[in-house]
């Protein structure tokens, strides 16, 4: 079924899931600009430069324009105190699409309930950022030829982590997958994530050594560790102990790929060369697959 | 007369007003982008996003760029000590068209009078904000199909509110026009406004109760109430004396239409179903006709 | 030899700065629009309105699309600790090139030696800016129809200033160049300049007398006075002898010409009148040029 937002993973089924990478891997090759004319708006509630610029990017490579902000909790509107689903209405008499990041859970949702034209989640504060979990799944997909039977090593701050959730929620769409979770005790997924694999048949199982879990994935996803959600000590024990260094890069599969949703801090320590030429490094790939998945997004939802 | 440039709504005649308004139905219509190539800038001294995506989005719609600053105060070249007439005549090298707004009254005139391309006032100041009274008098004429021959209730904050203060010059060049301000007395129009109407032989009266002016207008154009400029109590009263409610909108007529310059704050208080459908609430589509009304005028500047 | 990136002046040889003024000749007299489907990122780690909307405005001429941060530093990359050059392949991957300002030197190189796209330097720190010395020296080039056998009176804070800096390693490149250093003992220029001109055979002398030179030089290249860097006494001192008004002005040649990198502050105080009017003023000129050679520049970058 076409989409006309997207706002949360669960909205995606496997056949959207297919049909978007198919149109990204089109794009990939042609240069065509299919949206002259039209006008994408990045409504941004706090500054996330890389995600808007990665938005921006697609919508010009498509052909189109872009008006953005940053700064919109600083909206003189939002000073003076409209609503956002007002604000939603006026932004959406000036554009085509909406792309939004906000720092309320929900946010995305009240927007596309008011607006006349499709929005897109671009992370709505705890809650969900959608076209990331989608360029993780396409980088799966691209870098080992499909996204069934295999094993994925979810590795980091899996308490707090989006962009682990969401992925979670794409990932029990699918067969044969196997996902270790690899956290100290005190940041482990949370039990709701948990229900919903249990409920969709995807096994798991949790481990908290990094290096038992290494050879067994055929994908490491790794997440950044956020040392100000942390108790003291315990960031320097997952800093040393769940890191990718040319140590723990050995333990890794010459047929299996590092993954991360970036920036990266020091759970990735690797010499320049490494990083730029060990095939298994994919997650400078994964940035270059976020642009032409969302343009391919961009493109489906504007398409008639 | 063709305009140069756009400074203060007195600049218009009725000759220009129907020529825009006659341009604006016309890019209403077709998707042309004759503007390719050129430049629009936005050098906005103080943040007023909803004005420049605006403008940002016309300029767009019709194929041109746009290069953009939202805090040309903290402009290195200002911090600096340039002159607002230097930052102009630079400006207007990189640019085919200005549209200013600034914090202080007569910078636009100052820009204008240095710049090498036209340029548009988007507020200065306590100043003028012309596009504004343009749009709210271009959906007058969309909704009731007149620009003669009507009565308008100007409500709110009369004595500070600038968008009333325009309108009042432009609704001066018409005929048959019968102006009630609604406002309690410590928030009337100033005195300036109403010799203007005088000699413009445009009737008028003052009312401080709405009830009465409710059911007399064709048009009933609300501003918004500015809690910091009142005195304590003031507000209150004015909330809840002054304000569209479902209660105070049965007294509307059928034919009548509500405008607002939004953001409108508390002085508009509807289920969202009445607001999304009731025909007489007008001030989303005075939304969009800003940005008709402001391709049109860009492309007329813009012409040879 | 074509160009990659453009990091520092010393980089230019002759043949590329004469291919580059043929380059901004054409691109002066024809509107094409080459570089349509290609995205440049302005990548500003501090504000410099003027310099990106240059840049900026180059681009989209040229046809191409921009996307933007000027606000780089507060990058959310940034702050999670992700290093310079992971943030250069990432926002690589999202364009064709990049524009970088940062506000410490030898930035731009870092950024250039990992970017997978063409990388300009728009000032880094105490670095370079060599665009700007391009500009000006492309100014020099079509105000006096040469760039040998000329004097120039370089007037101001010399030993801060970059501007002269990088200028000065440009026309060490030329043949018959005499420099005339014009600033008090306490600002006067750096010994690396003056031996660089000395192993380049530039003539030079060092005057700290205004009126000497004035009368002697074909360009007189003023820089702005920077308040803050000066010691007490020493700024009145610096803007009342060292600086442009209509009674120095007498002292200019009629077929000389003024330049100035701007924002100009009091080392420059003319009336309006002549500023617009008299043909040695040429500093707005120059800030035309500057568009036209950084189109030149751009377009050579990613020319195949």
């Amino acid at each position: 079924m076409k989409l006309s937002c997207l706002i949360e993973a669960q909205q995606l089924d496997v056949a959207n899931i297919f049909f978007l990478f198919a149109k990204a891997e089109e794009l990939r090759k042609k240069q065509e600009r299919p949206l002259q004319g039209k006008i994408l708006t990045t409504l941004f509630y706090e500054p996330s430069t890389r995600t808007r610029l990665s938005f921006e990017s697609a919508m010009l490579r498509l052909g189109g324009g872009v008006i953005s902000t940053e700064n919109a909790k600083e909206f003189s509107s939002a000073i003076k105190g409209e609503s956002l689903e007002d604000t939603a209405r006026v932004v959406s008499k000036y554009c085509d699409i909406i792309v939004i990041r906000h720092y309320e859970e929900g946010s995305a949702k009240r927007v596309a309930s008011v607006s006349s034209v499709p929005v897109i989640n671009a992370g709505d504060g705890a809650g969900q950022h959608p076209t990331q979990a989608l360029l993780d799944l396409y980088t799966i997909w691209r870098e080992i030829g499909r996204i069934e039977h295999f094993t994925i090593a979810l590795v980091g701050d899996l308490k707090y982590g989006r962009t682990v959730r969401s992925l979670c929620y794409l990932l029990g769409k699918f067969h044969g997958i196997k996902i270790i979770f690899v956290s100290p005790a005190s940041l482990a997924i949370k039990e709701d994530i948990k229900d919903y694999l249990q409920r969709h048949s995807v096994g798991f199982e949790e481990e908290t050594n990094f290096y038992k879990a290494l050879p067994q994935a055929d994908i490491i996803y790794m997440t950044r560790i956020q040392k100000e959600r942390m108790q003291e000590g315990e960031y320097e024990m997952v800093k040393n102990r769940y890191s990718i260094t040319s140590e723990s890069l050995a333990f890794v599969r010459t047929d299996a790929r590092v993954l991360h949703p970036l920036p990266h801090t020091e759970e990735i320590s690797l010499p320049l060369d490494v990083e730029e030429k060990d095939p298994r490094i994919a997650y400078f790939r994964e940035v270059e697959n976020g642009l032409y998945i969302r343009m391919a997004l961009i493109a489906h939802l504007l398409e008639k």
